[in-house]
């Protein structure tokens, strides 16, 4: 099993990178958080870039270093865009992230998540719900036909979600993050539990969608697994100290993207994580 | 007529049911303030959702305890998803908020407007320019075909807009909330003025859309003349207490969502305001 | 040549126009940074209205005392709405703003950017690797078509883009304002350079796209060269007055508005620039 301080070793690499060399990370992603997904991955270093065409999102998968594919509000040109896409990610070995948020709503949804099986996503981001639900859709183990998923929040905990999560990753040979009140990341060999965060997380819209967003940042220079430790724990750290300098959701917001551009490298890679074997 | 009293009682019940019950409230809604409207309903404690597609639409308009339609960015794809949403809605008693921004643009928006009579949204808000418009394109009193819409902007008084409020509120069997320097709210039976606020509420872009889509949230617990009341009374509070605070615009977005998030039941049914019979 | 004293006359009359009338600009805008253009617009004095259907775009076009289009997010139905709104512009006479974002993504954002030659903008806005590439898209001295731009990032530096900076002024018979560490406008006669500014501008997404926003609402009131310059020194006064009270990205963005909103007329007046002869 990898141990503890290689993987922070290489969580610092790859926050150096990011600093470094301003890597751009291309989105499709949802009009409710989509200014909040740019501003959080240009807070930790990286460029976004956001679209909805086929061509143009054809064009970012391939200019990008990583790419991301949150399908929070969906628009009828999705139909074409976002299965091209992830075909050019998957066939050109291009990592990308998903997002399968409010995954059961509506039939377009739904054959769009049920299409990305093949084209395997280096990183899948949920709530717990969503992530059960993602694994029942694949038909994988852990999975539910019987979603959980209240429009985008999760009535699951993420423990629950940990042999849907595995079963996704080892399908993909990629990583999988269950955001909760603690992080669940595994690449289906260890699981990495990611400590602190804020209850103001809930409390403002995005907070979900920006953590892909970044994860696609940090994927562009690490490992699936390394780059979704990494996002989870800026987030955490970031989110921790934001809340000790507010009281109330707005002023979190503000402080909480702050704390993402101050977070130094060998700081995220001290925030808390435990790993354990599958 | 309903006393003070007995209305700050429901008041209360209002805000606390949302703030233990977290209520899904969907919305179809105009991509410039979308994630205002969504950090406002969650400041206030309830969940937001926002769709495009007229099968996601029908999802959520019976998935919510309440339904919020914004017409300030029209989509071509809303031809199809705004009336069928509405039909549903009106057809399962789900009740609804209809905010009509930007009437008078465009031969779809119109349209679209002109439809909505026949599905009699639960609240309807608007600025006094809106209502009164909206008043004149389903034939009532009160109304003109000259409107005074100016974009997005309203160039009425609204107190202008008390008969075409009334008229629209005895058609619906809802209520009608007329934002302006004072809000008037009306159920065709009573009149409510609504006293707060502030001048920043016009130099940040959202404030009305925000407050429909807190009035939805809340409209999952109540009647439609206390959810509007009730949204109207924590924005005039809120807008009040941030602008004691701050000297500019976007630190006061900050702070008026901070304090949508603070204040309790008790302090918003205290929020002034008057009732008379219409 | 104007003389320095004549154009801070003209700056100040802008200013004063703007925030003594609220004219409206409407747009067609990307969906990244919407929120942050209608904020930046209403922040200045002006009043803004976002649409995305071909009539309507017309409607705004002839109502708005000059129109915005920004191509940074392209859906479907620009492919009817921009070249219409254009033309509409173009030969009602009717002042208008064009931001390339992104040029060189895609075949649709490519013809529209193409086709808007003819329809000559009063204004174009960009960073320097997009004002280059404009310019070699319409054939035009100081472009090229090996363009320079990464997803919405600028490659080049502001002087780079000077001769084809002047090649678009001439040929549109505006101006033409070049963000970057300093910024660049022009008329085709005079090149001015404006200071001031903020690291922080790069940290946020949408300082370019607002700044479109700005300039188009000034020109409601102004020459093109003018309310490109004052555009710029409002936000080159502000971007320095908030870089000084904060030490992140979020809390610059909170700033930056407040600071866009309390300049005065003489303040951006007195922003440094200076002006010579092309």
């Amino acid at each position: 099993m990898i141990s503890k301080i290689e993987i922070q070793t290489q969580m610092i690499s790859a926050v150096e990178y990011v600093k470094k060399t301003n890597p751009m990370a291309g989105s499709v992603t949802n009009s409710v958080t989509i200014n909040l997904v740019a501003n959080a991955q240009l807070a930790v270093g990286g460029s976004a870039a956001m679209v909805y065409l086929p061509e143009e999102g054809e064009f970012l998968a391939n200019a990008g270093g990583a790419t991301y594919i949150n399908v929070g509000t969906i628009l009828p040109i999705y139909e074409e865009t976002l299965p091209q896409m992830a075909k050019t990610l998957y066939e050109n070995k291009k990592p990308w992230v998903l997002d399968p948020v409010a995954i059961g709503i509506g039939s377009l949804r739904t054959k769009l998540l049920f299409g990305f099986k093949e084209y395997k996503p280096s990183i899948i981001r949920g709530n717990a719900s969503e992530i059960i639900a993602l694994a029942g859709l694949w038909g994988l183990s852990g999975g539910t036909d019987e979603s959980n998923v209240r429009g985008v929040d999760s009535t699951d905990i993420v423990t629950a979600a940990k042999t849907a999560a595995v079963a996704l990753a080892k399908w993909t040979g990629g990583a999988v993050a269950v955001s909760g009140e603690t992080d669940l990341i595994t690449d289906g060999s260890v699981v990495i539990l990611s400590y602190g965060g804020s209850h103001f997380m809930e409390k403002i819209t995005g907070a979900g969608c920006s953590l892909g967003g970044v994860a696609t940042v940090y994927l562009t220079g690490a490992s699936s697994l390394i780059a979704a430790l990494t996002a989870s724990s800026v987030y955490n750290l970031a989110g921790s100290r934001a809340e000790s300098k507010v009281d109330a959701p707005s002023s979190f917001q503000v402080a909480f993207l702050d704390e993402l551009y101050k977070a130094t490298p060998a700081e995220i890679a001290a925030n808390p994580f435990e790993i354990e074997a599958v």
